[in-house]
């Protein structure tokens, strides 16, 4: 078995380095010599054990994490989070408060939204303290991240947490800063599009996390980076007594935490994948390397979007709210994102199509897509906007 | 890449076909010829689509699932499933008696207790219909299930379900039959370590749900089976004012079905191993040719622990309870169950511990344990008596 690696520009589920394909391929079927495959021993094993460990370790080591957070790992991905995140925050402020904190969200996309949503329908009492709909043309539309002078956010009395999505996968709006919040506020980020394409500082979090199948890894697997002192609980009376719901055991954080991540049969295949590509990004120099290339890749990209004739190409995302890790733009003109796509394929570049919700072309510039995908990429926008 | 089928007898994540691994390693790095593997595409592209559904239609013509029922997938595994049930199925009985519903929980084994201890803890008034650490010599001890007519079953006005584990991994006990429960009350049970090794009628249930990592495939998807009609909902403020807890999304089960499995993103590599297995059960004849397979071996197994001289071997399962696919058993003496492993090692069988919580040996006999690995386990059980 052997793979020429595609120029594949999806969006999540998204391409993996053909390396660690090649890897993961030989350990399900013989992981280090057992004899056995990585999808067959028991994650309780001592092999099972290390692979947990294993990928815990080269995540701290990347993200230069310090000892006062844990780093485990979930399934159920971020829509998963977005509930967990409303459970276990809630319970952390109610023992250090003895009260049901009010929670708020910066919406700033689509994920951000039905994170939102999510925490509404749990009876979080939620404060969207960004909505970046409003002002826009059509009241719907993502595209800026407001200034920080117009947040409204709740002060640290009230509020458990502040919720907001760093990269917006959808509508290619990505945080150029961490956000401050109130000193005693916990600060949560979904990170599941841009997580290990550039450092920042975690510290200034209550918790991070990002699910695998986009930067990390495939699919099954949430990582997760909490502050441990957010770990601490009251008793579970307390928190039903205050109306603060219960998260079934599969997303209670301390649970979890104190079973090394295998309270339950962790996919440790998929573990196993997170492991490889984080261990190869270690050896490519860690994350400030990583960093620049994908901000070299995304200015080429957006730098040739810029250059073509008004009008070609639309980037409706604000500069300074722009992603790197998912450019995104219209080609107005009957039939003409059709052209593209279609020259794009015949050209052997796939995975273009905008989401479903929004339409437009989506360039997702992930770290497994290589220079040369993106010179290709670029040659084409080139070659398209002189053509029309 | 090619592999020696080794001779393994673990308890899960278990063995898998060599034949499934390698197509699935194959299908990893280049899956259908699309130049994407498996792990990378869209759960939502026409392909991820037709895995999904691949996996469904093998699984409804295996288990002869008829139109009335659905079948769906989910991460979280059996731990998750125990919240889940109580969600959904509180949620559906509140639909038709505007009440919230107590449970039955049949307890013959670790894993029905864990599930009606998250019963407990989220809320439901749980009966232990069955409690079968009762009448043990030291009242914690499981290796029976009682006589039905022992079992004090709530009444269909007053119960949403009653809830069985019809295979116990750790202590090896299996339901050799579908218990009868009164007319009204929902059918639930985990049958995560004995799915596809017999024919089943699935009418007689509300819910059927599977860990995939024992005969279905590996960790990370959760195969549910769920009568359409308890798919409806009150609104969510009606459970919440019935004190009834909502799910996080990801545990709803309308929410999942309406989406065909696909409202977040789904493992689908993790679901195409499930869909190479069901197709490799249908090829081979179906289940009820795998059932004649699984009681063959299983017999082979227990005659020659019978058939050893009294005292060398201690099967605690009562005889009519005991596990086809789990055959527990321990062996007095000194040192006597060190010198079983060690001696199996020797002849290269592993994964013979019994669990951590009850010691002993434990053979799994799931579908992928071949016929030759159970002959030469008992070969060895054989010269081990023999010799003692």
């Amino acid at each position: 078995m052997s793979r020429t690696q595609p120029h594949y520009f999806g969006a999540g589920p998204a391409l993996l380095p053909a390396e660690i394909l090649q890897q993961a391929a030989s350990d399900l079927l013989n992981y280090k010599d057992s004899g056995l495959g990585l999808g067959e021993i028991s994650h309780r094993s001592a092999l099972g054990v290390n692979v947990v460990d294993s990928a815990k370790a080269t995540i701290k080591q990347l993200l230069a994490i310090p000892d006062t957070y844990e780093i485990f790992f979930l399934q159920g991905g971020g829509t998963g989070e977005f509930s967990a995140v409303v459970y276990n925050l809630l319970a952390s402020f109610a023992l250090k408060t003895g009260k049901k904190g009010k929670a708020d969200y910066l919406v700033t996309g689509s994920w951000s939204q039905k994170a939102a949503e999510e925490a509404t329908r749990l009876g979080v009492d939620v404060n969207l303290a960004v909505d970046a709909r409003k002002g826009s043309a059509n009241g719907k539309s993502y595209g800026t991240i407001p200034d920080p002078s117009t947040w409204t956010l709740g002060s640290a009395a009230e509020t458990a947490y502040v919720y907001y999505c760093d990269n917006e996968t959808v509508s290619g709006v990505e945080f150029p800063y961490i956000p401050e919040v109130p000193e005693g506020v916990e600060l949560v980020t979904d990170m599941s599009s841009n997580i290990l394409s550039r450092a920042f500082d975690i510290t200034k979090f209550g918790l991070v996390f990002a699910g695998a199948q986009k930067n990390i890894g495939m699919a099954g697997v949430t990582v997760c980076i909490i502050k441990k002192q957010l770990l601490a609980r009251p008793k579970e009376a307390d928190l039903v007594a205050l109306g603060i719901p219960l998260p079934p055991l599969v997303l209670d954080f301390p649970t979890i935490v104190k079973n090394n991540s295998l309270y339950n049969t962790l996919p440790i295949f998929n573990v196993h994948i997170i492991y490889l590509t984080t261990q190869r990004l270690i050896d490519n120099g860690g994350l400030k390397v990583q960093q620049a290339i994908s901000e070299a890749k995304a200015k080429k990209l957006y730098d040739a979007l810029d250059a073509a004739p008004k009008g070609v190409y639309n980037c409706i995302v604000e500069a300074d709210s722009r992603s790197r890790m998912n450019v995104v733009f219209t080609i107005p003109g009957e039939g003409k994102e059709k052209a593209f796509l279609d020259g794009a394929k015949e050209r052997g570049m796939t995975g273009l199509q905008g989401h479903r919700s929004v339409g437009g072309i989506r360039v997702s510039n992930y770290n497994a897509v290589s220079e040369r995908s993106i010179d290709m990429l670029v040659d084409w926008i080139n070659t398209f906007a002189a053509s029309t």
